[in-house]
């Protein structure tokens, strides 16, 4: 008998009726012979809708409570889950992230998991039973108090369940059919991919994809979880992420993505004297922000000044842009300059390890439909590239194109957010 | 230092500007230098929501799961309020019932507390925090699941903390300004009353008055709690239930109560032989419906039969009926009426115990004003007569005004539903 973990996002179960449709997929899975656990979401918007009801009362409200706000959510989903499949005559039972075992540090709205105990999971389990999880959360031992895992929270608790377990398989149910080689409403050549390595997995999420969150992909990297990226609506294949490829050869490229999230910020007439990168990046360290591209430009030999960009989260760029003008005098550079009009664009490719000219021909497709190329940073299987926000799109068309990727019909788009 | 209690109902924590204004309430309440424990009711009608929600999924929700739904209810309005006193420079803490330590037996949905157990209210309390706990909630340690307390929850978590901590005090915040002589709202010259017994209490609750449910009195009175009804608006001195009057006489009649919500079920042509109540009883009895007021006629001697009649909630009536139409020829009944067109009247006072000629007084009155008394019931303190229901708001002034309770000028009458 098969363990199947299912995840559900919250736009598969939005209202009643999705819930049923969901349970109604769920009772299919047990009757196919299997043992089924099922990590959920909150209903639709609940998640922002808490978070909004929060800033009414408070204008920054207290992380403690927060958690125990937010993870209500959650427990509505996965009681009327568990209700709807009880109603269909199938055994159900749902469990808060604390009875299913999920226990964490004790960063309330980030906290990392630590440890999954799910005995009261596999008794149901055991007992015939469909074990619905509230997804999003965990439970602290030291204070006793209800955590939140953060953005990707409901992927990576379906993913912890299925490593804790011995899954044979987890599945993260969308509303879209699988991992596409670039967002199909971006790019509507883009074709569904049968299977994509967790290594080039990470790298797509990374650079703005949005179907997987990249905690959970090296979640399931680390602890050996198949994970197979489905639509909700239809039970054709969709993505299986694998720990390796099975193929003699990589495929070269196997997606492209596009992030319009970030902004780049430029620390301009910086003294070339060593120690300046460490002192700025320490500065910026200190806030907190994830940083994403670094470029250095050589410096004038002339002024002895030079450069510095780098990219980051649009949300970070405040704190960090406050943090420099504190210490302006100190590190000694002229100026900040901020452009949010930035889109970034990566290609993923196992391949590329053994492949020359990848970036050549990135830069000649590029070039080619008069795309401007600002900044460029690369790692073993990604190459990113920085251009004018409004370029993005375009530019995602032409790269697809270029590298071999266009299917042979357009994609079909399902209204949805691709979660 | 002295301990407070106080319990906020669903429509004092209707909204998000509700929840400060309970908050400021609560701060102020700890700046004057006390210690303070809230219980806290569900926002608005949000309980009623999510009932509605789960009969959507599923046509009659599995009660575990119920419970688990209906709980977030009061977990999303304790989090608000604590974060609403934090940002208000005062530490407040939220806990579940589970947390709180109201541990209870496994009935769903009506659960029994069988102990409480507030030691990190107590511990949060000693930091100098105020503690918020869940109303309406509690753990079962056997099965390790969420129970929820039925009717009156609220109120009863209320007094149950207020118990187990030796409080000082125990204030019902409510959108009235009291307990009054009767229900505002229909007997227009009714005042609020300074105190009242909890023996009075019991009885007015039983008999329709709607502001303290009577479970959450009985076990004011059964520990020793000192309760004060008072509005969340004001500052004005409320209601206290005592123990006992302390007056060397009490009032004859402290209140006059009506109920809309009972029917009346008349077994018609019961043989008159030992037994056949008690049959009729115990069929009854098997369909867990209580039974209010009943009535048994003389029989007629020539015919050997009589009627007996019997008072029950409306939504009891069909259960009992089917019941009873299965055993017809078993038990010998001739047929069976329903009536759904009744109202019970009581009036309620400690002082009747040792004064003649009440009831002579109450049924002079409604006969002047020419209401038909069709059933009476009584006890130590209280007697009910059971009227048309059309008659019932007259019913209720006239016995008012004739005992003496109507006050100087009208009552002041708040939007709201009195809970």
């Amino acid at each position: 008998m098969s363990l199947i973990v299912q995840k559900y996002g919250g736009s598969s179960v939005a209202d009643a009726e999705s819930i049923k449709r969901v349970a109604k997929r769920i009772v299919e899975t047990k009757k196919a012979g299997n043992e089924v656990v099922v990590a959920v979401s909150a209903m639709g918007d609940t998640t922002d809708d808490l978070l909004d009801l929060a800033r009414e009362v408070a204008p920054l409200p207290d992380p403690r409570e927060l958690d125990m706000l937010l993870t209500t959510g959650e427990r509505i989903s996965m009681a009327l889950l568990a209700m709807a499949i009880k109603s269909m005559g199938f055994d159900a039972r749902s469990y808060t992230g604390s009875q299913a075992g999920m226990i964490t540090d004790s960063r309330h709205g980030s906290a990392r998991i630590v440890d999954v105990t799910p005995g009261r999971v596999r008794e149901a389990l055991d007992e015939g039973a469909v074990a619905i999880v509230a997804g999003f959360q965990g439970f602290n031992r030291d204070s006793r108090d209800i955590t939140t895992l953060g953005r990707g929270g409901s992927d990576t608790t379906a993913v912890a369940l299925a490593a804790a377990l011995g899954a044979e398989v987890c599945e993260i149910l969308t509303d879209v059919d699988g991992v596409f080689t670039a967002d199909p409403r971006v790019v509507p050549r883009a074709h569904k991919l049968d299977r994509v390595t967790s290594e080039e997995m990470l790298e797509l999420a990374a650079a703005g994809s949005k179907v997987l969150h990249i905690r959970a992909v090296e979640y399931a990297r680390r602890h050996d979880v198949a994970l197979h990226v489905r639509s909700s609506f239809n039970n054709t294949e969709g993505t299986w992420v694998v720990s390796r490829s099975e193929n003699m050869e990589e495929p070269i490229i196997t997606g492209v993505a596009g992030d319009l999230g970030e902004a780049k910020i430029t620390v301009v007439g910086v003294p070339d004297v060593p120690g300046k990168a460490a002192d700025i990046f320490t500065i910026v360290a200190k806030t907190g922000a994830n940083i994403d591209m670094i470029v250095q430009n050589v410096s004038a030999a002339a002024t002895g000044l030079t450069d510095i960009s780098f990219t980051l989260p649009k949300p970070d760029a405040e704190k960090v842009l406050a943090a420099l003008r504190v210490e302006q005098t100190e590190v000694g550079f002229a100026s900040l300059q901020y452009d949010d009009q930035i889109g970034k664009l990566s290609v993923v490719g196992g391949g590329m390890r053994t492949s020359a000219g990848v970036s050549a021909q990135l830069f000649t497709a590029l070039s080619e439909a008069g795309i401007n190329i600002e900044m460029i940073s690369t790692s073993e299987i990604r190459i990113s590239v920085v251009t004018r926000a409004d370029s993005l799109n375009e530019a995602m068309r032409v790269v697809h194109t270029a590298f071999g990727l266009d299917g042979e019909a357009e994609a079909v788009v399902y209204a949805g957010t691709g979660r």
